[in-house]
């Protein structure tokens, strides 16, 4: 932390990365050394072992880390490295959110691959047991809870939190789910107050509200007005890099990004058609109507034609700029006793990347 | 309770049900209401709804039923009309989990049909967006508990029992699903072993323990070791709920059960086949792996014939009387303070029943 050169910084982040990973072995074993000697379940805690380590290491771990980022941006050097292992811990509990989230979006979204392998449910053994196994990481987390958690005096905050923004992400899910349906194209839905919704449901809360708000507790803060600032800043956040992502996905750099969108070809209610929906003449909707969810090149190349008629790139540059200064506006506001610091350089990492 | 008339027997079921069936509004509102107001949510709120509503209250509600009959069983005549209300409502959270299981179930073992009605899945407009859905009615649960028991002193012991229980029907789920392939046989794994592994995982601790252990957590009782005497008991009411229902499946009388057994054409690890396979010879086992898991009644039929020749219904009428009288000395030797008859009482109800 802090504005150290750029050496320092991939020196610490590649140690931070490190630390963190040396956590996931131990809760592993948690899970399932018990059970595995035991000859009644063992073959069932073989299964589990490897749902575990199939799904939950390899993705960028931004969600978990962030955990341990805020711990130290909320306690500065008070942290022992006692307390540093245990919010690497929470950390790892959201990135078995996520896990557990994504098992069981990959088998709704009927996707491919996921993180640079296939899909956990496209496994021949697998199959729709990826069902069973999705809600199995989802409760791997409150005994890990208790597990190091329990004689905290924040325990049930944590778990409370935890069942919130699951719900809250169920919620996204089905709203999501129920605006684009997989089998056609029905525009009458894709407004922009609901894809801020589903943004803030099933993205935001869970990916920028839930790591801070766990090293909130972890630092022992209890006003409830703190929780709430915090919030609103990183649901803004959220709400950004969600828009980014889907501006990304049409119109960012392959080379940079390694890889490539399908966000037209997969009848996604993402922010350019959105946007669109809102600008088109009869005609140009009509290329939409016609274009929009075809696995096909020259109908995903007609419709970026008609986003580039409507001028989407300028419409996103600005929403960006405007975006980021509210966003600072917001932590500038902020009268509660968090560090701006922590929100700030948030911030800065998320706004102008490119992939 | 106590030995009144089949009448008043009768009279008391009707106004339970009653009084039992008549919470579930107040708790769908609950998860709904706020959210049916918030144009963000409303759509999503519509549908959650829908999904309680078709999901949760077709039962026979036998497990929501016994935490309130434990629950009179244990204080008595000390049972106020708030605390059996409560008592209710983690009847109906035994309810809500029971149905988040049959929704995910229903999906990985491609089910017709449920409760009398289409599997929620089969749907034309749910499909997959099933397993979403599943998991929204399990983290209800977790909703309710935090309205009405946040401050009672058990209010912790009630989410981690509903956590630990949900832990093991996954791992109960887990075992079944991989002993038993959907797409070929494999009697390998067809053991008395792997056979009570799975009930007691499965089933036992959510349907027999679950109910008892929540009544107890409100009647105040602390002792683990009351918990773990109740636990044994109630285990092997479990297993012998299984093995019967997997007999009934079979030898039971159609015009009394309301349904046709369909075990032997789904490939099920069941409790006749694994007694069949420690009994036969190689020629009766050759029919058996030609004829088990197909949908043929002539299959059937000859699968049925071995278990006639191996005479599994003097087997089963053995170990009936065998395992009632193993429960009711465990209940004698209960050595501590929990009322006798109410495990007396689950007991009679179970054994004799014919459907």
């Amino acid at each position: 932390m802090g504005d150290s050169s750029p050496e320092l910084k991939k020196m610490k982040q590649v140690s931070d990365m490190k630390a963190f990973d040396d956590i996931f072995p131990e809760l592993v074993q948690l899970m399932t050394k018990d059970g595995l000697k035991d000859s009644e379940v063992a073959d069932a805690m073989t299964w589990h072992k490897e749902v575990l380590e199939y799904n939950c290491p390899y993705g960028k771990k931004n969600r978990g880390l962030t955990v341990v980022h805020s711990y130290q941006y909320l306690v500065g050097d008070k942290a022992t490295e006692e307390d540093l292992k245990l919010a690497r811990i929470l950390g790892w509990c959201v990135e078995f959110l996520q896990a557990f989230f994504l098992v069981a979006d990959d088998i709704m979204d009927a996707s491919v691959t996921r993180r640079g392998q296939p899909c956990w449910y496209k496994l021949e053994k697998v199959g729709l047991i990826a069902t069973n196994d999705s809600i199995y990481i989802e409760n791997t987390i409150y005994v890990i809870l208790k597990k190091y958690f329990k004689s905290k005096p924040y325990y049930v905050e944590l778990i409370e939190l935890m069942h919130e923004v699951t719900l809250q992400t169920i919620t996204g899910q089905t709203l999501d789910l129920i605006t684009a349906p997989t089998d056609h194209i029905d525009f009458s839905n894709y407004t922009i107050e609901r894809y801020n919704a589903i943004v803030k449901y099933k993205t935001a809360f869970y990916s920028f509200y839930l790591p801070v708000a766990l090293a909130m507790h972890m630092a022992g803060i209890e006003d409830e007005a703190a929780f709430d600032s915090a919030r609103v800043i990183l649901l803004k956040m959220g709400e950004f890099f969600q828009i980014q992502d889907d501006y990304i996905d049409c119109f960012g750099d392959p080379t940079l990004t390694g890889k490539v969108g399908t966000d037209i070809e997969d009848n996604k209610c993402g922010w350019l058609i959105v946007q669109a929906l809102t600008r088109v003449s009869a005609e140009q909707r009509q290329v939409l109507e016609e274009n929009y969810a075809k696995k096909d090149a020259e109908c995903v190349a007609k419709v970026k034609a008609v986003y580039k008629e409507l001028k989407l790139q300028r419409v996103y540059a600005d929403y960006e700029e405007n975006s980021y200064n509210e966003l600072i506006q917001l932590i500038d506001q902020l009268d509660v006793s968090l560090p701006r610091k922590m929100f700030t350089a948030y911030a800065d990492k998320i706004y102008k990347r490119d992939r």
